[in-house]
């Protein structure tokens, strides 16, 4: 569909503006480029963002990590690309002033996202769109069905869903309707292929409190028969998760609607051991997948791009037989690309590799037994002082969180705050979170928790998997970020908590000017050198132990 | 009244328990004694508490910095005391299993606190106590009303209401609702003597969008009347700092009620020129007093104890000509009376100060130019090293915060986890925040910023003044709590912010242990120590001079 004919049904139906997001009916944020909306209407691929198309303008609303990005991609002359952090809702309420009738499909926003625009922003009026103005809410393609072994998960079915029947009985509920695909992947075991980089199944389940489960995809009309069946009993669900088009069938068929937190999300969270010894062994195989890499990249570099950069990793780490897939698409972003947060080489952005600046790569594998996500900036030939001097800063303040330790309970923006803060005082900062959770051959962006400003309730707890990836961006110039996985551990100074590091990779010494770390930022690179050589030089083919050694070298 | 008497009065009202607040109608943090609803029933004084008197049982909830003091001062075979940050409300639902119906007080609670009762715990039933159970709502006592010069409050009351009618006009309000009384002291330049260590007028305000303004004390019928004027007309007002029983009020009377932060607080909070310079005159001479004091108790300490010390330091203080009142009720803990957080001395517990310990001052003014809120941590005799190693690493928690370079827009909870960070490196930690925003000649205690873990939302802004007062608290031994207020001032390191020290008044150096410290760390305090001297030492009296150039030497 284009803007034009969107317009049109605009005018047909009586609507001033359609709220246009990202979303499908999972409400997620992997979404195939058949069902992306705004992909379509305006051109913009980014993973996050909100268009609002009036009958005579239109804006896409992005944040900071989109803001380059996003002017490259659209026409200027039809849509206003606005960077900002604020919600579509608290956008409109800030600008746009006259009443207005905004449409927008109530299958692609929470039911919490709707109920706010209909309780705060009561100058305007909105409607559920009944017509699927949009077209298409979710793809057709069909896709397979396949076990997550109980050898990885760690867990069985039942016992998982004894959990969910505790909690129903615990909180006098009928049925649980869980809206959020990994929840469900990782409750029933079952993984899928419909995504090329997500191996998570595309479904909400229904469980009843005697623990029978009802699993709905694409078909809403027994997505619609099942809930109808609820009359005057209990159902639990998130409102902050669920399509608020669900709660609107509950509400038509009378079923009582009781708004709780998912609890299989806290539960998936706190990996269990199974998953853990998956997730060091994963680490281990894909360390040495990109040692191999970088080996390879140190002598080759003249002769590649950033899309040859992509290939060969992936060469690399897809040579491993529980290789899956990617984690994500990635990121090989060479100099000024790098200041794009979220830059993926295209044939038209596409750059060689030329001495003098750095290489951001950020990228990761789904394997059986975990899942990867690590950044590296890489040096290219003789870099300018002040990438190195930026480098560092950054380095230290990965460190800074890293060494944190840290009580039960804290959230997570405490250990955002301890990283950014090293970047403040040099007067420089970055517009993304400095970590988040990782699933388990899941997602490799997962909740609840995050080190992230805006995760201020989510405490953190032993057995969490998360990044730590503080980065700066030069617009026009280079980008740099440092990112490895850590899973939270006891300290051994009790009560408190620490992190552990699963990523086994070099850090690149040559970007480092030693004499803006202190002490115990050279003794942390140091020892996390040599954890990554003891644990690597092992398992690592000969060919490499030389440039292992020297790559882990102390400082 | 006597718990007895409450419990008689449940039964006969049909109420199954009563939730008794600390609160009076204005809902701050002052209330008087013959207001303080939970001290007569069971005897805790803390500043703050909840009070959940079933038929058959009853609840004390407090925080952390009152757990102690609540076990000592209440009767355990009457009171459970529970030591939980989860509000009322939480916890009753998480501990309150059968269906319940609670009595309050309309006039006690806000409207954000009973409507989150109303609606997420649905299980129970909320009734606004109309027969006013538990009597006195406010203190009959009269007191008198003065003005806030112009020349200390910078800006004149017709500026301040034109800047609430544009506020009303951007709004589409026909009046706000202004519910907290040190907004109503500071938009009115009004103060009063209701309170004796603050001196703020306890009113409430009704504002038009002409900028008529009415102001209401204790006259409820008052309130109603005036407020019934506005049917079928758009009220703003704070949900969360007004009583249930206005907004019930307005229902009755069908006035449109529109929840919104109270734009008050937000401009009140950020320090004019004239108050600020007012801030720094009245600190200089606030440090002179202290120091006076200071020296006095390093040849004295032998023959005083804590309340010797509390009348000693006032009279230093009530020497200055703008002296109004102390700013709290001082803190004087001598050893381990140290560890409970908010102690005062009484005759009861008062110690005398014996070699080999600590002497933790809380303390401050208020001045007519400024209000002063310090906390100093005092070698008696030689101290044991643990005390000096603990008093070093919460010096070091008060100059992470102190040194942040931060962007506008970062909110509390970021510096409040910079500074506690500190500690927990060594397995410590506090229970109280590490920061508070503080009135002109108004509460020692003021919003809408704080640093603190719960303090996410609130954006700090170049202007503001706010304490860093991290501390750790060892049972049964000693107290520790090092308190500076600062204002918060552009660095030089554009776009960042940063902390410009306020209080001017040496910290005890023989408590520190210097191996401890960072080269950073020792700069700051030295660079600190030289600012205390240059600024007192023109001003300070000739026999402090050696003593104030000792205090303030390099380490």
């Amino acid at each position: 569909m284009t803007i034009e004919e969107l317009r049109k049904k605009l005018i047909k139906h009586n609507l001033d503006a359609y709220i246009v997001t990202r979303n499908n009916m999972f409400l997620g944020q992997d979404v195939l480029p058949e069902e992306n909306k705004i992909l379509e209407l305006c051109g913009f691929s980014g993973s996050a963002g909100n268009l609002l198309v009036f009958r005579d303008k239109a804006f896409l609303l992005v944040d900071g990590r989109y803001e380059l990005q996003a002017a490259r991609q659209v026409d200027s002359s039809v849509f206003t690309v606005v960077c900002t952090n604020d919600s579509i809702g608290s956008w409109i309420q800030n600008n746009v002033e006259n009443p207005c009738t905004f449409g927008y499909d109530p299958w692609c926003h929470s039911v919490s996202e709707a109920d706010y625009w209909n309780k705060a922003l009561k100058r305007h009026t909105f409607r559920e769109d009944e017509n699927n103005l949009l077209g298409l809410r979710i793809s057709e393609h069909p896709f397979n069905i396949f076990e997550h072994d109980i050898e990885y998960a760690g867990i069985s079915v039942e016992e998982k869903i004894s959990y969910l029947t505790d909690f129903m009985k615990k909180n006098s509920l009928d049925a649980f309707f869980i809206a959020e695909c990994d929840a469900v992947s990782w409750l029933m075991n079952l993984r899928s292929d419909a995504l090329p980089d997500t191996p998570l199944i595309r479904a909400f389940a229904l469980v009843d409190k005697e623990g029978d489960i009802s699993l709905f995809t694409s078909d809403m009309q027994k997505t619609e028969n099942e809930l109808a069946r609820y009359k005057g009993l209990n159902i639990g669900l998130s409102f902050s998760h669920t399509p608020k088009k669900i709660h609107t069938i509950m509400k038509n068929h009378r079923v009582w609607t009781n708004n709780l937190p998912d609890p299989v999300q806290d539960w998936k969270a706190v990996k269990n051991p199974v998953e853990l010894s998956g997730f060091q062994k994963c680490h281990l195989r894909d360390g040495i997948a990109v040692v191999r890499f970088l080996h390879w990249l140190e002598n080759n570099w003249q002769q590649t791009d950033e899309l040859g950069v992509v290939q060969k990793l992936h060469d690399f780490r897809a040579a491993d037989k529980n290789f899956y897939s990617n984690s994500f698409e990635t990121i090989a972003a060479f100099a000024e690309n790098g200041a794009v947060v979220h830059y993926t080489p295209s044939p038209q952005s596409n750059k060689k590799l030329t001495a003098g600046s750095v290489l951001l790569l950020d990228s990761g594998a789904q394997y059986c037994d975990g899942t990867t996500d690590v950044t590296r900036t890489i040096a290219i030939g003789n870099v300018p002082r002040e990438i190195a001097e930026s480098f560092t800063q950054v380095l230290k303040a990965h460190i800074a969180a890293a060494t944190a330790l840290f009580p039960e309970k804290t959230p997570g923006c405490a250990l955002d705050a301890l990283s950014r803060a090293q970047l403040w005082r040099f007067g420089k900062d970055y517009k993304h979170g400095t970590g988040h959770g990782v699933g388990h051959f899941l997602n490799v962006h997962e909740g609840p928790h995050s080190l992230s400003p805006r995760s201020c309730s989510v405490p953190l707890k032993a057995g969490m998997v998360t990044s730590i990836e503080p980065g700066y961006y030069q617009e026009n110039a280079y980008g740099i970020r440092i990112e490895n996985l850590y899973h939270i551990v006891p300290a051994e100074t009790s009560p408190m908590l620490k992190f552990e590091p699963l990523t086994l990779i070099p850090i690149d010494k040559r970007l480092i000017n030693k004499y803006l770390l202190n002490k115990q930022e050279i003794n942390w690179l140091n020892d996390y050198h040599k954890l990554v050589f003891s644990r690597l030089s092992k398992e690592a083919p000969s060919e490499l132990s030389d440039w292992l050694r020297e790559a882990c070298s102390p400082l």
